[in-house]
Formats: C-alpha cells, sequence, structure tokens
C-alpha cells in the first residue's frame, strides 16, 4: 500500500509517497513564519504536488515536533513554527485534503519508522531514544507505538534520576534531559570555560582529553546509560535505537553510554544499542507508516 | 470459564476454583520446607482437591515469588521456598497433572487479577506497584501483562533513582526499592536509632512526630513518588493500582506518597493511585486467569 507522509519540521517540510518502508518520491520546501494559514498551504501544497505526479493515498500521516494534545489533533507547544501552537492543525489539513489525517509526534514518528523498517524491523519491541538538543523516544511494541492514556508515554527525557540537580525547561529539575541532553552538556561547557560553548566544540576538547571537557561529556553519558538501564527494568524492549544528533560523534560517545547501562544493568539483560539507519527519511516513512496502520484499522 | 489458580507463597499455598475474577471454592495448605519434591506434592494435592470437589480446569495458573527463567518454566531465585531454586516446577507439574500450567511470578499474578477483576478492571492500562518489604510491579495493556523480552518488565523497584546512594540486595546503590521499600526504612530506622526497628515501630513514632522516624518515612515516600511519575513518563497508565504491606498503614503514608507523586508529575497527568481490592485472592484469581488466557491462545 502506497501512503504520504509528510515530515514538518523547524526549518524544512519533508513529503514522500512510501511504500512498505521504501520512499518512491518526495518533494522539499521550506517551512513557512510566517502564520498558521501558510504552513497548512505549504504542506497541502507538497501533497498536491506528490498526488499530480501520480502518488495519492486515502489517508495521510505528519509527524511534527512538539507535545500533541491527547486527542494528537494539536500541537501545543511549539517554539520552532510560528502560529502551530494550538492551531487545529489536522481538521485543517483534513478539510483540504479531504481525507483523514492522523498527527504524530517526531520521536513517535521516527521511532515507529526504525521499528518498522530500520535498526529494529526484525523485532517485536523496541525502545527508540533520540539523544539531541533534547532527549525523547517511543516505546513500540509488535505493530503498536505504546501511546500512554494521555500521550505521554515515551517521554523519556522527563525521567527524573537525581533529586535536585539541574533545571529543566519544564519546570522539573534533575531529569534525564536536564543531566545529559545535548543543551545541557552546552550548559555546563558555557559554565565550566565562563564562555558560549556549543556540543561540536566540547566533543573537540574532550577529544583532546581537555579534563572539564571531558568530565562534561561521562556525566552526560553516565545518566543516559542510567537512563536506559531504567527502560530495560520498566519495559525491557528486544534493543534501543539510538538516534539523534548526539549518536552522530560516533564511538567516542557511545562507547560510553554503552559502558554506562551495561555497568547499570549488571545481572540483567542488556539490549544493543542500535543506531537509527533511515536517517532523514525517517520521519515521512514513519508518518506514512501511521497512515498505512490508520486505513488498516490499527 | 473455570480455571484453577495456585498461589505458592513462602509460608501459605492457595489453590482456587475460579469463575470470571470469583473465587468458587478454595483450598489452604502450609508450603512446605523439606525439598522441591514435597512443594510439587503440596501443589498437586490442593489441585486434586479441588477436583474432587468437582472443580477442574485444562490448564492451571500458578503464581510464585521470585524472577523466573526467561521462558517462565523455573523460579531461578528463592530465598524463602527450600529447593524451588531453579528446579523444574512446571515440568513436574505437569507431568502431574497431565495438563498445561502457566507459571507467573506474584507481582505479574496479583497485578493481572487487578487490572482486570481488581481497582483498574475498567481501564484499558494499568500498573500494579507492591510496597512492602520490596518493591515490584506489573504493567497491563488490554488483557495483556507487558512481560518484556526476557521477563524484566515491571521490575520497578529496580529503576536507579539515585546516584551512588545505599546499596539493594541486586547489587546496585541507589535503586527504589533500597531507597523506599519495607526493608530499607527499617535499615535507616535501626541506623538512626541505634537499635533494631521493624517499618511497625517505625510508623508508630513517626506517627507520635519524632524527628527522624518522619524524615525516614517521608524519605520513602518522596522516591516511591518519583518512582510513580517517571512510569508516567515512560508508561503513562490510566491509573496506578497500589498492594502490599505499606499501603495497610493508610492515609498517613500513601498521602505523602501522593504528595510527591504530584509534585514530581507538575504539568503532566497525575493518574489517580488505586488501592488493591482483592486481597489476598489476587494471587489466585490473577494466576486462573493466566490460565484461562492460555486457553484462550492469548
Amino acid at each position: 500500500m502506497i501512503t504520504i507522509g509528510l515530515d514538518l519540521g523547524g526549518t524544512k517540510i519533508l513529503a514522500a509517497a512510501v511504500e512498505d518502508g521504501e520512499v518512491l518520491d518526495s518533494v522539499r520546501v521550506d517551512t513557512p513564519q510566517s502564520g498558521f494559514e501558510d504552513v497548512v498551504d505549504a504542506l497541502v501544497g507538497t501533497a498536491e504536488e506528490l498526488a499530480a505526479r501520480g502518488f495519492a493515498s486515502d489517508a495521510i500521516g505528519i509527524g511534527s515536533p512538539g507535545p500533541l494534545d491527547k486527542e494528537r489533533k494539536k500541537v501545543i507547544f511549539s517554539p520552532n513554527i510560528a502560529g502551530l501552537e494550538d492551531a487545529p492543525l489536522v481538521a485543517a489539513l483534513e478539510e483540504r485534503l479531504g481525507k483523514p489525517v492522523v498527527l504524530e509526534n517526531d520521536a513517535n514518528v521516527a521511532g515507529y519508522a526504525e521499528h518498522l523498517y530500520g535498526a529494529a524491523r526484525e523485532l517485536h519491541s523496541s525502545v527508540y531514544v533520540t539523544l539531541s538538543t533534547g532527549i525523547g523516544g517511543g516505546l513500540f511494541l509488535g505493530r503498536e507505538v505504546i501511546r500512554g492514556a494521555h500521550g505521554v508515554a515515551g517521554e523519556i527525557g522527563h525521567m527524573t534520576l537525581m533529586l535536585g540537580g539541574p533545571m529543566g525547561g519544564d519546570g522539573h529539575a534533575g531529569t534525564l534531559e536536564a543531566l545529559a541532553a545535548g543543551r545541557s552538556m552546552a550548559r555546563d561547557a558555557s559554565y565550566a570555560y565562563s564562555a558560549e560553548m556549543d556540543t561540536r566544540e566540547l566533543f573537540a576538547r574532550a577529544r583532546k582529553g581537555e579534563r572539564k571537557a571531558l568530565g562534561i561529556v561521562e556525566n552526560a553519558a553516565l545518566f543516559t546509560g542510567i537512563g536506559l538501564a531504567n527502560l530495560v527494568k520498566v519495559f525491557d524492549p528486544e534493543a534501543f535505537v539510538l538516534g539523534g544528533g548526539l549518536t552522530e560523534v560516533g564511538d567516542y560517545y557511545l562507547s560510553r553510554v554503552q559502558a554506562a547501562a551495561e555497568h547499570y544493568l549488571e545481572g540483567y539483560p542488556v539490549p544493543p544499542l542500535r543506531l537509527a539507519e533511515l536517517g532523514g527519511e525517517a520521519g515521512v516513512i514513519g508518518a506514512a507508516a501511521f497512515a498505512a496502520a490508520a486505513l488498516e484499522g490499527r
């Protein structure tokens, strides 16, 4: 079954016609920053362009950053796309496209793609973890995503791992994200060096063996490993799939995450840490897969 | 459908004929401490007694404390029942009874009973948490228990919530159980008062307002609340069902757990904390329900 997947990002919209996890054709446009109507126009335009090329589907999937409302009809917090917040995204798209539209958050979408067609494709269960500016995730079992009773399931970056600890963007201190995400490493680096520093420079300095930089990286890897270990004790997936920018710095960082997870899982099974495989296409592949699932009544 | 559930405890075996969560008849005997063969004899004896009274089923469920092997055929750690450890429990029972036997750990069994027939009976998802000498749990979704890839899912007492922290029985420091279970409170009380003290006396002193006792209880409630909050961020159940001896000390303790969970869930949905309803019958009801599920091919 061919379905259309839309990946709404802060700077780009990618739309693709997808069949069994394979991208057949795609369209990319800039994300408008001029308000909700223009975002809807741009999304509809990509779907219409694919239709003009001969690709249409009876349902359309869309992945978006930010938490969604409980019914998955709106994005309720959207710092990077002007006008999207609390706007009736699904309703507007369904009216314009005349077809059912399925909205999911970006971590669930990318994770679903990896679970069905990417790094975890042969597995029954997996947990997708995005290690990036922030830390997000998704839990997958069979052909299902575990959404939870309020759509909060998989918000693994918000697990509390330290009493007190640094304050997170959600008003909670000591969360995995506040302890270990890219933005938290940059915060610690800027403090420790008394100068603005991004993770790129931090990792370069850590590689050279600078003690402060190394300490920051090791601390983040430690808490990431504890977070993964806790997920084993709660959900026990067959594998973790790791995506996001922090995985691209390579073995240097991931080997430390692996070591920390193994330490905190001594005596327990240690699921393999697999790298995400689908790259920039994960969003459209996952969104299209959710559309297919909706059509199949799942 | 009538099925037989066996609840193998450290001191007693309870066996019951159960239909749709209702106990129709039951048999109780002491748990032999004279070795594996005698445990099997006792279990078989209870099932035969129920059969003699006219109750039989095509599959038998059994709940047991302790971690099970991955295939759920053996108990792999059993400090309280002599000879049970690593013995072929399911194979021996199936040979003697001539019927399929389904083995589950006691937290999954009690939680499954509460999920289907007790405190969470009308809900799609729930997490069962036993607050007792130790802390265990089970995750339930639809009519399924989430067992995980290696049967580890639901081992929520082993989540790490503190770097360093007190050492747990599983060789990991700073786990929820080592921070907040009954045995950990007794440990802290015995240290703080320089005298052996059980949780019963600790709670009595805390109620009188003794500062050391109150501090220990509040600390345990705090980490229990953090653990529940983390479970919302991972699994987001419709409700928690709390069982185990610590729930019986009443509002005094539970109101503090509730307050801590609410604090760490500010900005997130707070699932209700429900008290387990099935009491001493949860084990046989859950075991019988797993037998019924096996017969129905679930």
